[in-house]
């Protein structure tokens, strides 16, 4: 129900998904009138979820403490069933405050993981970038940079399929000597540990775009900013590119001489293709689809939680961050959650 | 001396300025020996510029406290001539780090103001914008970003020429409770003040490049990536338009045909038009070309240090720290350093 044009962009999204993932289980969560004659005229999509009703929605403005004692909503009850080992993992294009306290405090972190953070996968010159965290936490200490750089790892590996990620801290400058002490220890830390042959050491804000290295670690102040001021600038410079392409006769014809190369520019950088942040380092999958997307941009937030789930992306990190030496190693870790036995589930709400 | 291409770049740069800004007096710092043969053949610099020898030189790598004992580095002795009241301002190509450090030691802050900032100009949608601290503080406090917003109104009014800048504090929201308890204690003290009627309140990532607001306020730390991230995705979509127009006859034919449009979208984001980082909060004008620049963007950065200068940017920042009830009002402060009976005077290192 979360999200401009939900439910219709989430049945369509599913309809899409269902193609790419036959085999996977969809718990559709929402109102169950609103939801039953769109989902019936969608055969796919049908095929491969379930209906669960929620009397109630929890409005893209409504504060994260309020939302928490809406029981029957939506997304509540979503995060239930992948709490309750039902389902895997959510997807939502819904309240992204709402969502990320509620999977805090229902689904829980993670055994070792002080505080979950949002990634998500921006584009550069040498392809596909891992940023965390994207704002789940304002504020951060070296312990929390450098799971993030963990979670970051596995991440890569999971998702982008790398064998062996660069991993980068984001500072402002890439001499060891700055920077504030929380990346300087950070940097430290990582310099010990199992990442030490992946870590690139510090980055800078055009190491994203440049692509210097496949992870940048940074807290969600920075990371937010960061991103949003990247992606402001593309649109800023798409918006101009159209004028510039409709200014006169020649300029049309122009843009019809370059569409093919324009296009293909254009497809690499839609920002549907890379909708789907994640938060990491929670007791499951929990993928927040932009509220604004399309149901292109709905079922790529599925396909990242598909694979998070196959490629079983928490059993991951519950192995690495034994290795980093935090206080938890892999035996004292809880079973799976990803665990199925007939196609891996998740729930949409 | 600083800078790639120094102190040849200086000089052709200084050419330029010399154009638009015949009344301006320079001292400019450096080798005699490789500067007077470059200054002998440009007539209009010559005609603004005394030379002033300095035997040493602070290279680009140098640690600020390596740079501090430099006592007869160009940099040092141009700074020197501010501190002293011989120069109003002083322009330089070279090591942001020990520039910074010199400034602050031997200029010293204004008084009123806990720690100078860096400013610069990025172009947005509804043009330009100041932003600021893009590095000088990696950690600020409230008192910090008040004072940043207080030197960005006073920068937007004397170098962009507006009469009522608008001013946003950068935020991962835009609604009230968004944000750590700095940023959001700075905005309350903002909007007690006399800059309320101007203060938009937070704005987030997207907006600098949006123009919502003339002025952004931040940390260093953030504001540093931000500007680098926005610089960075600029310049990657560059490459990539290049390397559209460059696929084939058709796609090289529609370049020839776009070309005016998109020469006027190049000459406007052109770095150079935006080069001229300025050190706020200062006994004096401190502006930082970047290294890697040309004659004109060095130009350029002098252009920037003379419409501070020129319209008494220091003083209008002691009258504006008065009215929002720091501890020292117009009164206390000391005579400006900006009067000139023979036009303004910058230094040059």
């Amino acid at each position: 129900m979360g999200g401009d044009n939900a439910p219709a962009m989430v049945i369509d999204g599913l309809e899409l998904a269902a193609e790419r993932h036959p085999g996977a289980r969809i718990l559709l969560v929402g109102d169950e009138a609103a939801i039953a004659p769109l989902l019936a005229r969608r055969r796919r999509a049908s095929s491969i979820c379930t209906v669960r009703h929620a009397p109630d929605v929890i409005s893209g403005d409504m504060k994260p403490t309020a939302a928490l004692r809406l029981r029957n909503a939506s997304m509540r009850l979503a995060i239930d069933a992948v709490a309750g080992g039902e389902a895997s993992g959510v997807v939502s294009a819904g309240n992204t405050g709402a969502l990320l306290a509620l999977a805090k405090i229902v689904i829980k972190s993670l055994p070792g993981i002080d505080r979950p953070a949002m990634a998500a996968i921006a584009p550069s010159r040498r392809g596909d970038v891992v940023m965390l965290d994207l704002g789940a936490n304002v504020q951060c200490d070296v312990r929390n940079l450098v799971q993030f750089a963990v979670m970051g790892d596995v991440f890569a590996r999971t998702v982008l399929g790398l064998t062996a990620p660069s991993i980068g801290l984001l500072n402002v400058g890439s001499e060891e000597l700055k920077g504030d002490d929380t990346v300087r220890e950070a940097a430290e830390v990582l310099r010990a540990s199992h990442i030490a042959p992946q870590f690139h050491g510090f980055v800078e804000g055009h190491d994203i775009a440049a692509g210097t290295t496949d992870v940048v670690v940074t807290d969600g102040f920075t990371g937010n900013v960061a991103l949003k001021t990247g992606e402001g600038a593309l649109k800023l410079i798409g918006d101009l590119l159209r004028q510039v392409f409709n200014r006169n006769w020649a300029s049309r014809l122009a843009y019809l001489l370059a569409k093919p190369g324009l296009d293909r520019l254009r497809e690499w950088l839609d920002p549907r293709r890379y909708n789907g942040a994640v938060m990491v380092g929670l007791n499951g999958v929990v993928v927040k689809s932009h509220g604004g997307t399309d149901a292109h941009g709905f079922a790529h937030a599925i396909d990242v939680a598909m694979d998070m789930v196959v490629h079983r992306f928490n059993d991951r990190i519950r192995e690495d961050l034994g290795r980093i030496g935090t206080d938890v190693t892999p035996a004292d870790a809880p079973p799976a959650q990803e665990k199925n036995d007939d196609g891996p589930r998740l729930a949409t709400a």
